[in-house]
C-alpha cells in the first residue's frame, strides 16, 4: 500500500483544446488521483470521455460541483473562471486558471514553475496560468535577466492557431484544404471569436491576436506586455509585442530581440540557456539546426535558437523560442503548478 | 503612325515565378516593345509560351543573344547574371537585373523608384533590382526617414514561399495536402535549394531563409541590413533583420519597429505614407482592417498597418508592411525601372 496522498481533481472545460491535453497529462504523469470528474458548459454537459480506461459523464460545472474538490483546473473560458473559480476556491479547492481572467489580480500568483515557483504558496484559491505566449518567452528570459538584467524586449510572434480553440483548428484545416482545391473559402472563427470581422488564415498572416486596446496594441501584445512584469517580479522590463497569427497546427514561434542593461558575453548566454530547467538549445546553424513549431509540436519543453548578438546595439541579442502552446503553453504549465501543489 | 520609340526586350529566365510576372506586366503595361525575346537557361530552352497571342520559342541565353537588345530582364539566378549581364551591357543593354550579383557592386545602382529613381541614370549598363523583402520595407521608410531621420530598424519577417521560386510553391502545395491527408511529408527544396538540411514547410515556420553568414544572421537578413543603406543613401542607418518563412504562397509580411533620431507626430506618421507613392495605408484597428497578404497578392502597391508609437521607446514606431513579393518585390519594381529608362 502507498502512503502517496491523493487528491480530488476536476477538470474545467474538458473538451477544449487545451482540456484535452490537461487530461492527456493527468494520465502519462500518473497523477495522485483519488477521484476526478470532467466539468464543461451546459452545451457540452453529457459527452463522454475517457480517462485510464473507465468512462466519464461530463458534468455541467456548477458552484456545487467543486465540494470535496482539492485541485481544479480550469480551461473553459475567462466567463467559466469569473464565475466558478472563487465559488470553488470557497469550497476549499485549489483553482489552477488558464483564463486571462485572475492573471493580473494582485492577489493572484501568476506562475511559470521555472520563473517564479516560490509564488504558488502565496495563493488564496487561484493560481494563473500564464498566456501561452508569455510562458516560452519568460522560460528563455529568465537565467537571462538574473545574470544580465533585461532592459526591454521587441517581440514578434508567430502563432498556432491550435491557441485560438478547437474550432480555429478546424477552421484552418478546412480552409486549406479549400484553397488547395480552388474552392471558396469561408472564414468563419478567427481572427477574434467574438468580433465581427473575419479572416482568412489558409496561407496566410494575421496581425491580430484579441482585440485592440487604445494605444493601438492588442489585448494579447498587452498580456505579453503586463504578463512578464509579474512573472519576472520586476515592473522595469519593457515588452512590446506584435502577435500575429499563421496557418501552424501547433507551437508558437517567436522573434526576440533582448536589450540588457549589462554588457553580455553570447557564449555565456548560450550556456544559461542551455542549463535552463524547461529549455532545450537547438542552435547549430552550420547544420541548419533551430527550433521549428513541427519539431516542437507534442513535446513539454521550450526550445531555442538562432542565438546572435544583435548587430544595431552592443546590449542587444537577439533569438528564436518555440514551444507547443498547448502543452508549456498551457496544459503542461497547468499541470506542472498541480504537480508543485501535490509535492507541497 | 505613332512616334513612341520602341525597344528590343530580353526576358531572361522567362519560365520563373518572377520572369512569368515581368512578362504578364510587360504585356499588360503595354510596354514600347519592337521585338522581344525570351531566355534561359539550355534546360527550360525550347519550351514555348504566348506574349500579346504570338507564340514564341524559348532560347538558350548566351553573349551574342543580347545583339541589338536594349532592354534585359535579368531573373535566372545570381550565376547566370554574372555570366551574361555584363556581356549584354558590353553590347549595349541596358540590365535590369533581379538576383544578388552586382547588388553591392559600388559601380551598380541599386534602385527602388518610389525611393532613389535618380541612381537609375547612373547606371554602366547594369541596375540591380533589391531584394523582395527589402523593396516593400524602404518603400514604406522613405517618407519617415526623411522626416524624422531613423537610427535603426528591428524587423522580422513572414516570408512567402514563392521568393523560392516556382519549385518551392510546388513544394508547399504538395506537403499541405500530404498533412492534410495523414501522408507522409517530403522536404525537398526548402530552406535553401542548395543546402543539404530540409524542413517541411506546411505548417510550420522556418527561421532560415539563405546560407548563414558568420555573424549568425543569414545572406537574406544580411540583405536587408546592407541594402537598406545602399536605396537610402544612408549607411548610419541599422538594419536588423530574422527572416522567416512560413506557408504562405504570395506575400511577404514584416513585423517593423523604426527607432527615430528624433521625436515624431503619430498623426503625421500615417499621412506621410498615406501620401507616399507606391504605398496604401491600410489602418483601421477599430475595423479590424490592416494588411493581409491575400490581399496584397495580385497587387502592386506596398500595404501598411498597425502603426502605432512604440510602448518600450519615444522615439519607436511600430507597423506591419505587406506586398506581393513577385510583384513590388521583383517584377514590377524591375518593369518600374525599365519604364524610367523609357520615359527618359
Amino acid at each position: 500500500m502507498s502512503n502517496q496522498k491523493v487528491y480530488n481533481v476536476a477538470v474545467v472545460g474538458a473538451t477544449g483544446a487545451v482540456g484535452e491535453q490537461i487530461i492527456k497529462l493527468l494520465e502519462t504523469r500518473n497523477f495522485p488521483i483519488q477521484q476526478i470528474k470532467f466539468l464543461s458548459s451546459a452545451r457540452s454537459a453529457g459527452k463522454k470521455l475517457t480517462f485510464k480506461g473507465q468512462e466519464y459523464v461530463i458534468e455541467e460545472a456548477t458552484p456545487d460541483s467543486f465540494n470535496d474538490v482539492h485541485i481544479a483546473l480550469f480551461s473553459a473560458g475567462g466567463d467559466v473562471s469569473k464565475a466558478l473559480a472563487p465559488e470553488a476556491a470557497k469550497r476549499g479547492a485549489v483553482c489552477i486558471d488558464n483564463t486571462s481572467a485572475f492573471r493580473m489580480d494582485p492577489n493572484t500568483p501568476l506562475v511559470v514553475p521555472e520563473v517564479n515557483p516560490e509564488k504558488i504558496k502565496e495563493h488564496n484559491g487561484i493560481i494563473a496560468n500564464p498566456n501561452c505566449s508569455t510562458i516560452q518567452m519568460v522560460a528563455a528570459l529568465k537565467p537571462l535577466h538574473d545574470r544580465y538584467s533585461i532592459k526591454r524586449v521587441i517581440v514578434s510572434t508567430y502563432q498556432a492557431v491550435s491557441g485560438a480553440g478547437a474550432r480555429a483548428i478546424q477552421e484552418t484545416l478546412r480552409q486549406t484544404r479549400a484553397v488547395l482545391d480552388e474552392q471558396e473559402v469561408q472564414p468563419d472563427v478567427l481572427p477574434v471569436g467574438g468580433l465581427p470581422v473575419k479572416h482568412q488564415i489558409a496561407f496566410n498572416a494575421i496581425p491580430q491576436i484579441d482585440k485592440f486596446t487604445d494605444n493601438g496594441y492588442t489585448f494579447e501584445e498587452m498580456k505579453m506586455t503586463n504578463e512578464t512584469k509579474k512573472i519576472m517580479g520586476d515592473e522595469s522590463i519593457e515588452v512590446s509585442a506584435t502577435c500575429v497569427r499563421i496557418p501552424v497546427i501547433y507551437g508558437h514561434s517567436e522573434s526576440v530581440y533582448v536589450e540588457f542593461n549589462e554588457q553580455f558575453d553570447i557564449d555565456e548566454v548560450k550556456a544559461l540557456l542551455a542549463e535552463a530547467p524547461g529549455v532545450t538549445l537547438v542552435d547549430d546553424p552550420a547544420n541548419q539546426q533551430y527550433p521549428l513549431a513541427t519539431d516542437a509540436a507534442g513535446k513539454p519543453d521550450v526550445f531555442v535558437g538562432r542565438i546572435r548578438r544583435d548587430i544595431t546595439s552592443e546590449k542587444g541579442l537577439n533569438m528564436w523560442i518555440v514551444s507547443d502552446n498547448l502543452l508549456k503553453g498551457a496544459a503542461w504549465n497547468a499541470v506542472q503548478i498541480a504537480e508543485y501543489i501535490v509535492k507541497g
